[in-house]
């Protein structure tokens, strides 16, 4: 590929292979961009652009939504030609765009939640989180539950409380039931959990009864975000039993700006896990469909330097995105365009690896180390949690930036 | 209160107390419609009137819109307002809307589904119905799990598979495991089931991080509509250890298409049953916060008279909206306009009360009888399964109208 004529740093997650999307607010209004180094390609500026419009026909209001799903809906054909236009240009060095404002800077702009998501779902697919959970909960001889090898199995999650990187969130209230006790109490969570994910979001929606196939799951998805599925454990404890986690979830969940399209990605598919016993004919799937995405967490007390606790990366996974949308469409349920479905907490086999305190700390058995002395169990007040992800080789670098939360101490409310 | 100029029958659901909101199409065009006997109030027309106009101050093209959401976002002052004008109007023989043409046939119009539902929860809020299924399922002697008197446990539901009345549904397929059986097999579900239960949607929305108390409740509810939560029993018995329900539910979800206001059922609130062990803080209420709603479920086989197989009573429920909402937000989760808040299944402690086919089968161990010789344990292809539901005393009659669907054959999808 020819250089970008925009100059980037070889560290830089926003290469020209990658080219995510993501929505800023600059100067009062909204617009879709395109990450290129630590440039925004306004594409409110590209779109009135003569050349663009009368090659590529999108109506220019599609880029000045504050959300991407009109731009989404657009369609996966016209999604790969917008891309093949921006590699183009930028690797033209006359190209029309350097006649044009259409770069800003990321540090001028802030970035908000790229897309209304109308559900959202979460999967538990990595194996080695779900037999870590089983060993500490439940009987570490028969870990993994019944189900877990034959689907990949999932719950509904809160689509309202996701926020974008950057928004702090209260440590929740709630119910919990102490060792020992005989009624519950209610207060602040003390045991506030992190969990490493990726989610993909939906960009085709199918039609109520009709399923999606594997061979055909590529096609719905529109692209990637890091995903922080917070977890207050002690409220998650006492009451998801028999209908799963509700309020230990949906206090909120953080994702990264960008929006890393699944093109970008292509080149770091990757042979998932031997899947054995053999799953039902519906989620059987041809070639590779797992991907070498390195993910890291870092934690940074206040006026502390962070410290890197995690590093795993998204091939643990035991199903792949192929595999999820299979088994959530098999009974007709219809997806909609900016729908988020997120993988489960990404855990490898190494404990290094392992993508929740919960797993780190064996539930608050053992303390993780942090630079500077600190300790801990659990997330505390005033912890940013920040995760990374990117897929790197000897070309290129396409990264997802990054997820970054601060706790907060909880609202007081009454007891 | 005076009488109507429009005339109903005693029997009507649809009296001058009620004046609930629907979205109709009617004539290729979306409109906010307002039931009245077997008329409804096309609200863009009275929109246009200009005394409603002065008086009211909402902007015409709100009452435009193929939903509710934009009208609900008025703020439950302003819906006040409007039932009073309305009221008034309807009981003014020289009424200004007497002069316009804003009637239309119930028969002429399309009835669609009433709100945008950005999130619905379903609780799992009557007594009888969870010991019912703790008595087929765990222990007889201990029906109830630990945390169901403390809390009003509940689960997230799939918002997107939400559908109005009169929309069939097909037979979803899925992973069942057979008794006995050593693997699990795929196909279509074979133990099909409905669930009685009530919805409330959302009309102010809550901050993230900021509760709604018991007391403050019923501000953010907007009204209610009969629901059935569609359940497919041998896809959720493999699935829900221990995430919850997910692909038993997720197929289909069926709603009346009239959101009755809380305003209209006012003067059917009634007491709830004592709550023992006592609840904690954040849960106690003041006043009657339970109403006394009749609710019917019937069955009709193809080309066969309908049966009715359940008479229960939305009063029967241990948890109100109130403990419901303060619950759901004690963690600071954000509610948002046109959310769905689902009862759970409402059963009521005599049989024929039981509000799924699970309970009145008790687990397909015996039958259902239907008019004309036909028996059920669970729903057929070709059923209709339609739920009813009204308020009445001696004074006035507000009704729910119905909730009907009918359920075809599985689509044939790879094994």
């Amino acid at each position: 590929m020819h250089n970008c004529w925009i100059e980037y740093d070889h560290t830089s997650d926003f290469s020209l292979y990658n080219l995510p999307y993501g929505v800023f607010r600059y100067d009062g209004r909204y617009g879709v961009g395109v990450a290129i180094g630590d440039q925004v390609i306004d594409m409110t500026a590209v779109a009135h652009i003569e050349q663009f419009q009368q090659e590529l026909k999108i109506p220019a209001e599609v880029f000045a939504r504050p959300v991407l799903n009109d731009y989404i809906a657009q369609g996966p054909a016209k999604h790969r030609e917008v891309r093949k236009y921006l590699t183009r240009e930028l690797t033209d060095v006359q190209s029309y765009l350097r006649d044009h404002q259409v770069l800003l800077s990321q540090s001028d702009v802030e970035m908000v939640l790229p897309v209304r998501v109308p559900n959202y779902t979460d999967f538990y697919s990595s194996r080695d989180h779900a037999t870590n959970v089983g060993k500490m909960f439940r009987d570490p001889e028969n870990a993994l539950l019944p189900n877990w090898l034959h689907m990949p199995v999932a719950y509904h999650g809160r689509a309202s409380s996701i926020v974008v990187s950057g928004t702090d969130l209260h440590r929740p209230c709630g119910q919990q039931m102490p060792k020992d006790a005989e009624t519950p109490v209610y207060g602040p969570c003390r045991l506030l959990d992190f969990e490493l994910e990726m989610a993909f979001i939906i960009g085709k929606a199918n039609e109520l009864g009709r399923p999606i196939s594997t061979a055909d799951a590529d096609d719905h998805i529109f692209g990637l975000v890091l995903f922080n599925d917070w977890s207050a454990r002690d409220i998650q404890k006492w009451e998801y039993v028999p209908l799963g986690p509700f309020l230990g979830k949906n206090w909120g969940s953080s994702v990264s700006p960008w929006v890393v399209p699944l093109d970008a990605i292509e080149k770091f598919r990757v042979p998932g896990p031997a899947q054995s016993p053999e799953v039902l004919p519906y989620l059987k799937y041809e070639g590779d469909r797992h991907y070498d995405i390195s993910l890291e967490v870092a934690i940074q007390p206040d006026d502390m330097d962070e410290t890197t606790i995690v590093r795993s990366n998204y091939r643990h996974l035991y199903w792949n995105m192929a595999q999820q949308l299979a088994h959530h469409t098999i009974n007709g349920c219809n997806m909609q365009i900016g729908d988020m479905l997120a993988s489960g907490t990404i855990s490898g086999p190494t404990e290094s690896s392992f993508g929740s305190m919960l797993e780190l700390s064996w539930a608050g058995k053992k303390d993780v180390e942090l630079v500077g002395g600190q300790k801990r169990k659990f997330i505390h007040d005033g912890d940013r949690v920040i995760m990374r992800a990117f897929a790197q080789n000897n070309d290129c670098r396409v990264g997802f930036g990054e997820v970054r939360t601060k706790i907060l101490p909880s609202h007081k409310t009454k007891s």
